[in-house]
């Protein structure tokens, strides 16, 4: 399968790169060349600019887009989500958070089975499409569930582990981690070790201190050593946790963590909002990411984490939108906007993170902070994971700054197409899934009715 | 013109009306009939009991239009922004406050002619529609170019003065008062005193009580009682505007402007995001309406308005995007979200302003705060000013509660349909305004290379 893509803006995000006028080829999922056609400057070129991209070569592909002067760029990494949450949407919102998780949230998820976990992911894959999303990070109750809705509907995911002291236990974690990972070695996910049409990887994760044993902590720490893997977890999600932490061990849940060996390898954190001196040193000794969820963290009334302190300190942050019961959601634009505009506010200066930074975090540091090194920039080689956006509709004009129009006007409503693994899912508000949309929410709704019949 | 909406979830915003199955019938520009065909319950039906809703009349309309099942609700009113501004999108970000205004802002609008004004903002009109604005409240140099562009597109519009002193004078404004209500007798808008078909009307306002010498606002006050009418302005939008004017007054801007009088036939504030317990008791006195505008009190680091508190008073706020150069989109859906999110993070309460509370304030508020009274809620008699939501799409899905729904996972990409005075402007992505958007983009894009050649 050859596709070209041509007649596009081109903004690879490899650095320093400006946005040019140019095509780029795909075959079996893979980038094989970035044309650069010409240089275009914003505000001073126009599609006529544009228009001279075209190829050389005819007749020899089997699909030819003409990206019609839109702009081609990397898919956003949506880099924590919960995707299995969709029937928790606007079904606990505007409650106290304790209220939110014990009243609603736990005693309806342990109603959940297995094939109700795969239908309500597919919704979610629906609505990352939309949104230009082409691979997320994934942690919820049945891994198996959510890697066959994504391998089904063609989504690039890495599974992470929730492991508590509930569910799962550190041999299925082990088991999961070598199913997904066929070809890694112990070392972690080597990129370009999955295999070549896997959308499906997996990595070590804990649910958060919170909600682990300290033995069970260990044991995440030891397996992590064995595996030479990283291990990710919710952390600093909220000042209750890290004082609970404090009390139980004190010291904050980075240093607690990172004192057990569980960072050896690397690895992250989800949401970070309330970190101390101490913590920041161990993300930046042991190489750690951030992934922010500014919309969660603003509906459950977390707080505001602080972005800019990463970004001075050499953190790398990738975004996330949390799960659909948190955000309500999935959507990274949304995100773009309130990491930069939350940091402004937090740090009392309208320059604060400006949009090119947190483009980068959408896009290059999520695919990173997830082990998608092989989908991180639009160049040859890496995973043709693309999103074009529609630079002809009103938020997108005049053209100044199309980093600046993307993180501050952009919308799901600029989406034109979502290629995953170089195949077109999502186009001009068409799905190409293999299943009708209408059957998913069919599906989803009968899920909420047998669930919560009083609704 | 007699249009039928048929087979459609109806939302009036009526007090304690639940969305029911029905339809709308339209007839020059205002709302004849809505008909109830069948309650719904969300989870509960699906589009099979939307399609009962047809209506036994055949024949007899010009357009008849199958809402699928899809949610009709008043169009959204845009309670403050500068239309104008767009060629600034993207051109002023990332910047300090005074670095943006005096660097970028007022040297660039100082070489704006009304024909550019005019241009610029059919661009902003285009976004309006996108996303479901059927009303705009529009401060901005030129009302009359921007009344031009309005007329000509179909928008509805209510010019506010931005009179200070550098521009305009209180003679132009009482003229322009008099020019765009037409209908008007001394004492206000009086609703229905609109020209059938008029879509522009005027309120009286100052930009701000920093940019008006203490004499021009007693000529306001003056103007507001000789006219009987409401005075709008900027109001406590930064910590230093507060400052500044006690230093000057000896009190805040609310409490000094309410002492000579200015709101004696009420109006209202634009921003409000640093009010003192006397500015409080000020807007519950005289009546004033609070315009939020959340996304630009983030971008420009300004603060949070404390919207619970005014709730609380029983205080109406209103909700504004504020100009696309400090925000930069001109999307009611992210300034819903913000509204709700970011009073839960003010308050430290997950369960603050709940959806419902701010869709009225989108809508039904929005159009009460700029003396839309006849625009306010979807009823019989009321001017047909419409949004068709499509929640056939993944972010409305499941159907749990659709308020939620649109406040929390809204996006430009769910509006089907805008309609304003009973005109179809925009469906299914396409412009209905008499003018290709390619053209309007094409005019702004030349504005800015005469106004900023270096760009």
């Amino acid at each position: 399968m050859k596709i070209r893509l041509h007649h596009a803006r081109v903004l690879t995000m490899e650095p320093n790169r400006p946005i040019f006028a140019g095509e780029v080829w795909v075959e079996d999922g893979r980038i094989t060349h970035v044309k650069h056609v010409m240089d275009v400057k914003y505000a001073m070129e126009d599609d006529a600019g544009a228009e001279k991209a075209e190829a050389d070569e005819t007749g020899i592909w089997d699909q030819e887009i003409d990206c019609g002067g839109n702009l081609l760029l990397p898919g956003f990494k949506n880099a924590h989500t919960h995707s299995g949450m969709t029937f928790l949407r606007s079904m606990a919102d505007d409650l106290p958070l304790q209220e939110w998780l014990n009243d609603r949230v736990f005693p309806l998820e342990a109603k959940l089975t297995g094939e109700d976990i795969y239908q309500l992911t597919k919704l979610a894959i629906l609505e990352y499409l939309t949104s230009g999303i082409t691979g997320i990070f994934d942690m919820y109750l049945d891994p198996a569930a959510t890697a066959r809705a994504c391998r089904e509907l063609g989504m690039r995911c890495v599974l992470v582990s929730g492991l508590n002291n509930f569910t799962s236990s550190l041999e299925k974690m082990e088991e999961e981690y070598r199913t997904w990972n066929p070809r890694c070695e112990d070392g972690g996910i080597v990129p370009g070790r999955r295999g070549a049409n896997s959308l499906i990887s997996y990595q070590l994760g804990v649910h958060a201190e919170y909600t682990c044993s300290r033995k069970l902590l260990e044991g995440v720490a030891a397996l992590a050593h064995k595996l030479k893997a990283p291990v990710y977890l919710h952390l600093a999600e909220t000042e209750k946790e890290v004082s609970e932490c404090k009390e139980r061990y004190g010291r904050t849940p980075a240093v607690f963590l990172d004192s057990l060996g569980l960072f050896d390898y690397g690895g992250g954190g989800y949401h970070c909002v309330h970190m101390t001196e101490a913590d920041l040193e161990v993300f930046q000794k042991r190489g750690l990411y951030v992934i922010t969820n500014p919309a969660s963290n603003l509906k459950l009334a977390s707080g505001i984490a602080p972005i800019a302190e990463f970004d001075r300190r050499g953190i790398p942050v990738a975004i996330g939108t949390d799960g659909p019961a948190s955000n309500n959601c999935l959507d990274m634009f949304r995100e773009m906007f309130l990491v930069t505009a939350l940091s402004k506010l937090r740090e009392g200066d309208a320059s604060s993170m400006d949009a090119e930074k947190v483009l980068q975090m959408a896009t290059v540091q999520g695919a990173r902070a997830m082990g998608l090194e092989d989908c991180d920039v639009l160049a040859e080689g890496k995973r043709a994971d693309l999103v074009l956006i529609d630079l002809h509709q009103p938020n997108m004009q005049p053209l100044h700054n199309i980093p600046k129009n993307l993180v501050y006007s952009g919308s799901k409503a600029n989406v034109a197409m979502t290629m995953i693994d170089g195949k077109v899912l999502y186009r001009k508000g068409t799905f190409f899934v293999g299943e009708e949309p209408e059957r998913i929410y069919e599906n989803c709704q009968a899920i909420v009715r047998r669930l919560i019949p009083a609704s």
